[in-house]
């Protein structure tokens, strides 16, 4: 899985059946450099039922193994928002907490 | 799923039998940057049955999770046309509205 | 999808069960920059039931997808081609005919 | 797989039921560069149930393949530890060896 | 698939079942510049039950295709050895030939 910001959203009307009713988010990549949770260079749009809002710091799941979280089964995604992250520790030391 | 624009489109006679009858887009990758939509570096073609047109900005599933859009079962492909992109927000602002 | 050129061939005689009888060829992706079809970075090597000579431009399907390409299913590949290219458009140009 | 090193890990309560009372580990993927094993340029997530305690070098399957881990089918994962590695060995010589 | 070369070789007491009593290799991807094979920028862990020796040139499958090679099918890995290569042309001329 990868970390990644919740920093936006996608519209769509026309579109596949398996996504009807389903939100989109933009999420920026993050890594973790000298200690801290910084921005890396991918975007990727993911289905999200969790509730992320803006500003979220989330789980994303990539490839087929997205359609196995809830409600995904029938839907053509390859991105999937799978956790909500509260707080992620590296080399001893908390580098992201929530709020 | 990635953001890209619907470029050109790719006409092959000979061919899987599952492609038979399929159209097939040439679309160039996008990334948001600086509140912009940008063009990105990868090239890709992909499935389309959603009626995309060139200038269009589209949502493309990559991987086998593209089998699972509409009319895709029985076909080799690995990307797919998911939806035609309305609108995209981030960071609290529009970076792309249809016209 | 990618674009590729075949550009060679792939002998081996100790193989899996699965490529028993099956042909390999090399591909060299091609993307398409500033309105011509150009040599990319990657080489990968994808079974061949299409016919693809030396010097055609092609379709590869990438990943899991491959299997469900014509005689595929018992074989652990992750690259097929599906595809001889006739021809390719982009932004209103063909960048690409076959002689 | 990648060889990748565990430096810490990730807390989540709001996540997908298929990781209700799962650990998941924050990995940075190694290389083998001049006879040495070094840090890359990857940093992923990963599902472990192996006990990969921070510091040591594990091997990580990506993608769907990852489900076939132990109790991991339900779960929409696409990276997890699936060994705890005591020895690498290149061009003849010892690049890690478990203290 | 990709060419690579094998270089050595991991040993783990503790792993998922699925690995018991298999060999793991460490694999050097190769690319074909300049009518020349060289060693490109990625160095994989992949299945072997080929007999892979140090030194030889072979294919790799990587992703769930790999699951398909024989005796992989319960095995959570994502890059196996399916062929050891005799010989390797490229724009019409040998690029790598087996001693």
């Amino acid at each position: 899985m990868i970390i990644a910001k919740v920093v936006g959203k996608v519209v769509a009307t026309v579109k596949d059946a398996g996504f009807e009713g389903k939100k989109l988010v933009v999420a920026h990549a993050h890594v973790i450099k000298d200690g801290q949770l910084v921005p890396g260079q991918n975007m990727i749009i993911a289905n999200d039922e969790l509730g992320a809002g803006e500003g979220d710091i989330v789980l994303i799941t990539q490839g087929s193994s997205a359609r196995i979280a809830p409600g995904m089964k029938a839907c053509a995604t390859d991105a999937v928002v799978i956790a909500l992250i509260d707080r992620i520790d590296s080399d001893g030391r908390p580098v992201f907490s929530k709020a």
